[in-house]
């Protein structure tokens, strides 16, 4: 038995002057159809939104939390519901990050060992420690289709000792991952880390690809780096990861950062940015992102983006949802997540098939072009 | 031409002992199957949730209020959009109230002549004035199909000379109101005030009832009232009032004070309580109110109420509701509130069905007998 029983990984098109691919992921709750953005469900639940509107959002695949589950609603509960999938009723593939992030970037009083790292919760003070067994364990509590390697992620900007020792943990804590996970209905994917240095990530691609995965992460990015950082450690790395298996950028990101994540032969995204985006007013639009509290929509008819089929594009116009959101109903966040996931997706999907139809090179142009014009407007 | 081109009202059956019927209404837009409770869309969106989910719950006719949208979005925009079913794309029948209950309930700086009601926007400061004539002007701008009269509502407790004089300018204003409203595509309803005196509800129905109008209110309930005293004032006002015509119980209200609504002759109620209940996180079922926090639900994986088929409770378990809720996912209040909102509108319908099948008064003791079981729980 192995992973390959339950995961398989399809590459159907390249690009002929770039990275990109189109492919098809298969897991034990279904296809996925690459390259794919992915919702983030922290809680369990996409915020704001209901599994009706992901999917008829067109969601083929979304995230949960470990760290948030383990904390919030504890492991053994979701193990008693049967799993994340019967817990929250998704019947599509769900991948669960490791806490790892999660612990880096939320909690208090982190203390990092060679062993594992010990935080406490944030809202209660309660004391926690995680080491690359228990996040594994934690995770197949959850059930998740795919889960992530228990890594440290470095800090930007950070100086290369701190990078390397990071990276040093991160590859002891993978073979201890390994070790501990034996359930291949859950595929782990292994995260390559090393920051912003090119022979880090070099080495820390090298070292994941040693291990026959189903899939491989780039983490360590969206740290706070700006764009043409990240792109370019991006357009560095993923090319060093095995060609036919699914590469998947973790916590990216904006439309250009997806159009320039699959130019490189990224196949698969997550992000919360989408629903942070919305409720925050933030909608985006194939001319680039808007604000819709701006007073240009007061009056404004059309949907959010003339180009979209999205449920909220399809009823309503940015002056109803210009009014709910200033009035605080959060019927705006909704009607502004739905559109943005949607939007994400769909961008997704579109690359794919102009990479299956050879004319991934002109469209991505033209999108990004489209993108990049909202500051001229 | 007059309303009755645009607005009809047929009793298929009647309860042989109580006063309860069953009937249809007819408006411009689409018909409603009268007893029915109608959710209110104070914004000109039912809170937290979006059309398809209220229309899936089963929604025949919403309310906005007059005051929300003329303080908050402006008539002008509304008009402009073309009325309020366009803005806010709902194709079904829609009832604005005219704005008196919000300006007694809400408005700072209240102040009553004979003429009309001055009073300050409560978040802004900005002063305005509303007479009989301006709220029946913004609700032509609004185009709602049902339309309310101008009426001062005097509150509970009131000495009987304070009732007395709320219901006179509340007469005097609703012949305004009828000597200013020419649309016979919306049926302007009179509102039945006088407190919780007898006399003065009989006067106020006869004053009313000289009206030819499409149907009748009784205001000036659910102002703080215990639920006893407001049922005695339904009981003994909604007979005074046409018989071939609708009557609505405004801003009421509970399961058991629906049933009781219907026991009197009330065909149609409108209420916050479903939505702000499960924003609260209290959830209606056939043994009474819940609430989800409570930790006996922490591993209960069964739907809200096992004998209700709404969207939450096909599809979720209260452990899952409840985590949401206590992590502040807004996605509990969402499903909590389609649930709260099918409940009141199937309950509607259900007690409808047995008006037609002649089984109400043993259907509605069954009913009443679970609802107020909760506390034996």
């Amino acid at each position: 038995m192995s992973y390959s029983d339950y995961f398989g990984f399809e590459i159907l098109n390249t690009s002929s002057e770039t990275n990109a691919r189109a492919g098809i992921l298969k897991t034990p709750h279904g296809n996925v159809l690459t390259p794919i953005f992915m919702p983030v469900g922290t809680n369990s639940a996409v915020k704001m939104l209901t599994n009706e509107q992901i999917l008829n959002a067109g969601a083929q695949i979304i995230l949960a939390n470990s760290y948030h589950m383990y904390l919030r609603a504890g492991c053994d509960l979701i193990r008693k519901a049967g799993g994340l999938h019967k817990w929250m009723n998704f019947n599509k593939p769900i991948l669960t990050d490791s806490g790892g992030f999660q612990v880096f970037s939320l909690s208090k009083l982190r203390k990092i060992t060679q062993d594992g790292i010990h935080f406490q919760d944030p809202i209660n003070g309660s004391k926690h420690y995680i080491t690359p067994e228990i996040s594994m364990k934690i995770q197949q509590d959850l059930g998740a289709d795919i889960i992530m390697a228990f890594d440290e992620c470095a800090p930007y900007p950070c100086d290369y000792e701190q990078a390397k020792s990071a990276l040093d943990k991160t590859k002891k804590w993978l073979e201890r991952c390994f070790e501990a996970h034996k359930n291949y209905r859950q595929a782990l994917f292994p995260i390559v880390q090393g920051a912003f240095f090119e022979d880090l990530r070099a080495e820390s691609a090298r070292f994941v690809s040693k291990f026959d995965a189903a899939g491989y992460a780039i983490g360590g990015v969206s740290v706070g780096e700006p764009s043409e950082i990240k792109n370019k450690i991006t357009a560095y790395t993923a090319p060093l990861l095995p060609f036919n298996k699914p590469r998947y950028l973790m916590g990216v990101g904006t439309p250009v950062d997806l159009i320039e994540g699959i130019k490189s032969g990224i196949d698969m995204f997550d992000c919360v940015l989408p629903t942070r985006n919305a409720r925050h007013g933030t909608f985006f639009t194939y001319s680039g992102n808007k604000i819709i509290k701006n007073k240009q929509y007061e009056s404004d008819f059309t949907p959010l983006d003339e180009n979209c089929d999205c449920y909220t594009c399809r009823n309503h116009t940015k002056a109803y949802i210009r009014h709910l959101f200033k009035t605080r109903e959060s019927t705006a966040g909704t009607l502004l997540s739905i559109h943005n996931i949607h939007f994400l997706i769909k961008l997704s999907q579109d690359l794919r098939n102009s990479i299956l139809e050879n004319t991934f090179e002109s469209y991505s142009k033209k999108l990004l072009a489209g993108f990049n014009s909202v500051n001229k407007n």
